[in-house]
């Protein structure tokens, strides 16, 4: 258990932080800093959370735990902003969705006697805001942890606990890694479901009223806030880039063997993609 | 009500239809065909069957509306064993996927006294067979009608009323724009969901249990069967090329936003995506 669990900035994924350390008793404080004063009104009202500060240097100024809760491109300056207001011994991680220059600039900007080890659980909602949070949010979800080569093991095994203890399954891999693999399994399916409504919508939107199950499913995700999704781009940009360059191929192939009737090249495809997907463990 | 509803060669839809027109008593008799022997005699045995023949010709000989429920490759030739022996003021209809080319040759194999109107009920499962078959499967789905010009206005609204009485409703367009359109709403997502799954399962297959709920949802229907997806893609090879080459286009762009960090046009891509799928009904 964490003496304070401190908050900044939370949206979903940092109100959900407290509501779940709350329930669970990981923390024997969750104080929290909000942006905006109205929020910082409201936060003071909810029983999960024991205190609420006018500034980030008065939240953390006795905290073992700091979760940098703020969207991606405003974290690295956050972790600035603390890092001399910060007590011996205290850990800080962040919920943001790329990792690689992040990971290393917080860690540059930590005094010696913090530690930052980069999290990321992949959890979330079309719904944003710290009054959709939930303290079931994390269960049964995979929370990415991305410690550094000189990142010490203890520091590495509390932040992977404290996301067990709030439901998690911990996969470690370095913040390289887990920005290429995301690209892959998140935001390539975003910008593809996107691309996909895109341009439906373009080419006639009565037709939606049609369609079955499937093109439902398929491009549920496109309903996602755009000014998030923005935001994740800018951060992951490369990564991205290279993983829909690779599904471009796949897909130019795929379409390559239709034209030219290759029906045992289309069922080899067909049969890949149903093998992988009925892999899925729900 | 009809005197009696033929099916010939149900799977999961001829059943379903089977199922559905006993339950709400739409037909007087429901006489089934099946190519194999013992489907034949395992069908012999329920309920919603009053009658399995050996042949095809026997099963129409007193049919009032017959349904052609074979693979869509089959489909015609089916047609043609059957016109010989259809009685004067047969309606005959199918459940294919595909309605171009095989609409005009079912009305093309109809004797005078017999008139072909083909049907597509956008309704399935990944799941096939007549023993996956429900009452319910057509229930609140959208159900092509795909009329000729030629097609008398009374077979058109009988077909259209029975597939409202099964449940469905009807969008009557001619069979080139229902290829059009299901090359866009259903052939092109099946072709990205499996080209997704595809891709992932070469570049890692591993990094599917890390994901969330979106690659989930976006790759479901890569789980169908590749059989009835290859005949499918034969059918309507040139309508599922000029969507695949359109959508293509339009990730291009995408991708160029991205490389060339146009964030504004990268923001207008996500938001006309977002209206489209947030317009869904459910």
């Amino acid at each position: 258990m964490f003496e304070q669990l401190t908050i900044l900035a939370p949206g979903l994924l940092g109100g959900s932080v407290a509501r779940a350390a709350h329930a669970r008793k990981i923390a024997k404080r969750v104080v929290i800093w909000a942006r905006r004063p109205e929020v910082r009104e409201q936060l003071r009202s909810q029983p999960w959370c024991s205190q609420v500060t006018e500034t980030p240097e008065e939240a953390v100024r006795t905290a073992s735990l700091v979760v940098l809760a703020a969207p991606v491109e405003k974290i690295v300056d956050l972790a600035r902003q603390i890092a001399p207001a910060l007590p011996a011994g205290a850990l800080v991680t962040d919920v943001g969705s790329v990792k690689g220059q992040l990971t290393r600039a917080c860690a540059a900007a930590m005094p010696a006697c913090a530690t930052f080890v980069g999290s990321h659980p992949m959890a979330g909602s079309q719904k944003t805001g710290w009054e959709n949070s939930t303290e079931t949010l994390f269960d049964g979800r995979t929370c990415f942890v991305t410690p550094l080569t000189e990142t010490p093991a203890t520091a590495i095994e509390s932040i992977s606990a404290f996301w067990r203890a709030l439901g998690s399954t911990i996969a470690r891999v370095t913040p390289d890694e887990h920005d290429e693999i995301v690209a892959h399994i998140s935001h390539l399916p975003q910008s593809i479901a996107t691309t996909l409504c895109s341009f439906l919508a373009q080419r006639n939107p009565g037709w939606r009223d049609l369609a079955g199950g499937g093109l439902r499913d398929t491009t549920r995700i496109a309903s996602s806030d755009a000014t998030m999704w923005i935001e994740i781009f800018q951060q992951n940009r490369e990564e991205l880039l290279r993983a829909l360059r690779d599904f471009q191929t796949e897909l130019e192939g795929f379409q390559a063997a239709l034209a030219n009737r290759e029906w045992n090249e289309l069922h080899k495809r067909l049969t890949r993609g149903k093998t992988y997907r009925d892999g899925f463990k729900i």
